[in-house]
């Protein structure tokens, strides 16, 4: 993979934390391929995101820690903060609360605490979620949206994102935040639904599994993990979106039509529409997409990657490396 | 002190966090006065506002003990909660922003846990604040005023306010939340601006020295402790309040207008304008005064001490029994 918003960052020190996760992994291999020295920070939390495997050939500096002990030393020099790291499971953070306030608060705290410390020039990219929304008024929602999260993962990841607004306004840190949608793509996590419902349905798939759809009729919007990698190489290209938080998103389909085009990429398989569980619906959100105008406005961005064939290239990296993921 | 709106818990089992406090030790002794069943938990934290010169003389059961290391035992049979216990100085809140999320969201989910396992049918009333808003562009500000804080406190009390809706939508807890302004009375800490700029200017005058105004123009409004009490037992008494935030509030007055006010009713004294404080400037909200309409249409609630009369009593108090909180 290599990404032309990438450039910008060629042979600069830049810091990727989570970035043994999804979208940390395709943005260190983006900036790889563009020279940058790379600094991965992951706690390899055995229920997140992270996988060995997604660094796999990377010539990546992994630093395994919790950003929670502090990583002043590990951002020495940075000039860009990639802050992927946290939990987001929605049913984990209502089971155990207070393991998805240290991910997600008290290491965010951490993370910037160290960034003052050691990186106070760094521009640093929280990746915030449309989960701080709630169920929404109305589709696409855009940033004016109020906050009224509908799990604890949501209030977590919500004060997160003001502590980040926070540390800009109070200490002029350059901290920015994308409100991140569904993200999907090579190297999702696909032994549960702990990273999203799709994970969980490839996985089932790629085990010749029949899948579960929870509802079917909620409309969803998705980005592939490119389309996000993107994201957060033209915002980290883009002075003036410094102390701002902007959602991503794209077009909305519903469950059903998710389920269908991912049997279709797949060549086949098949799923059953089930009523979400009690302790599913209690935290449901409903219908959502978000609006990314005022994102593309400053950067230009918008999805690229057809959901069509995002879905297949993503089932065709989990045949080949099931093993890895199972 | 007595309070009629306490008479709706004669004889019940009332639980009351940081009931140590200012507010907490006056809404246990208006309770006390109706012969309710009272429990006070307090941490006692050096730092926070607790002092036990405040409970001399109440017959309540305390229970010296930080939240979050679970108070199940002490909340058993509980009819009423009131959730009073937090720390509130926004400066210690940046100096140190990991206690401050220890305090008041670590503390406030081992609450509401505690509260699930063994009084899930009580009303849990949480002291919130208008500190949530930060900056508001217009005051008097209602409760639809964006939720934007300027510090740490800000954002961890928002996420504790959060975390008792949610428990509300998910679980059914009868939560509720009162976002408070500056309360001020007999019983506050008056040893430094840790619970407000006002207990230090009445410490100061209380040991016959000169106190510091910072900036002198912003406008702020002041609740009495006793107008505090009277909210906190009017909203558990109104059914409807359940799972809402209300703010209270009072006529906005200047700081420098608050000055003249104190050193009125102290029959002498002086003060020294000051331009604020670095440290202070870089989290200071501007102008405040809380619009308490919804408050006062469910509950008819209204702040009722005259300022005048108010800061008067709350002189009296402190020079008979400055030892006890100097």
């Amino acid at each position: 993979m290599s990404s032309a918003p990438a450039q910008a960052l060629a042979g600069r020190r830049v810091v990727v934390t989570g970035g043994a996760g999804l979208i940390g992994s395709r943005l260190a291999a983006a900036l790889q391929d563009v020279a940058a020295d790379v600094t991965v920070i992951d706690a390899m939390v055995p229920e997140h995101g992270a996988n060995r495997r997604n660094l796999d050939g990377l010539a990546v500096r992994l630093v395994e820690r919790d950003l929670a002990d502090g990583v002043a030393d590990a951002l020495e020099g940075a000039e860009v903060v990639f802050n992927l790291a946290g939990q987001r499971s929605h049913t984990d953070s209502m089971a155990d609360p207070r393991t998805d306030l240290h991910h997600n608060c008290t290491a965010q705290l951490a993370l910037l605490e160290s960034g003052r410390e050691s990186a106070p020039g760094a521009t640093v990219l929280f990746a915030s979620t449309r989960q701080i929304y709630g169920r929404v008024a109305r589709i696409p929602a855009d940033e004016s949206t109020p906050i009224a999260p509908r799990d604890i993962n949501g209030v977590h990841k919500a004060a997160a994102e003001q502590f980040h607004r926070l540390y800009h306004d109070v200490y002029g840190l350059r901290t920015l935040s994308l409100r991140l949608t569904n993200t999907y793509g090579p190297g999702m996590r696909i032994r549960d639904a702990r990273q999203g419902f799709l994970g969980a349905w490839v996985g089932a798939l790629t085990r010749g599994e029949a899948f579960a759809v929870w509802g079917g009729d909620q409309l969803r919007d998705l980005n592939h993990v490119d389309d996000v990698v993107d994201a957060f190489l033209l915002a980290a290209a883009e002075p003036r979106a410094v102390g701002g938080a902007f959602n991503l998103g794209g077009p909305p389909v519903s469950l059903r039509e998710l389920a269908e085009a991912l049997v279709h990429a797949n060549g086949g398989g098949s799923y059953e529409v089930v009523p979400l569980p009690e302790e599913a619906k209690r935290i449901d959100i409903g219908d959502y997409a978000g609006d990314y105008t005022a994102f593309e406005t400053l950067t230009g961005w918008r999805p690229r990657v057809a959901l069509d064939s995002g879905l297949r290239q993503t089932l065709e990296y989990f045949r080949a490396n099931r093993e890895s993921y199972a």
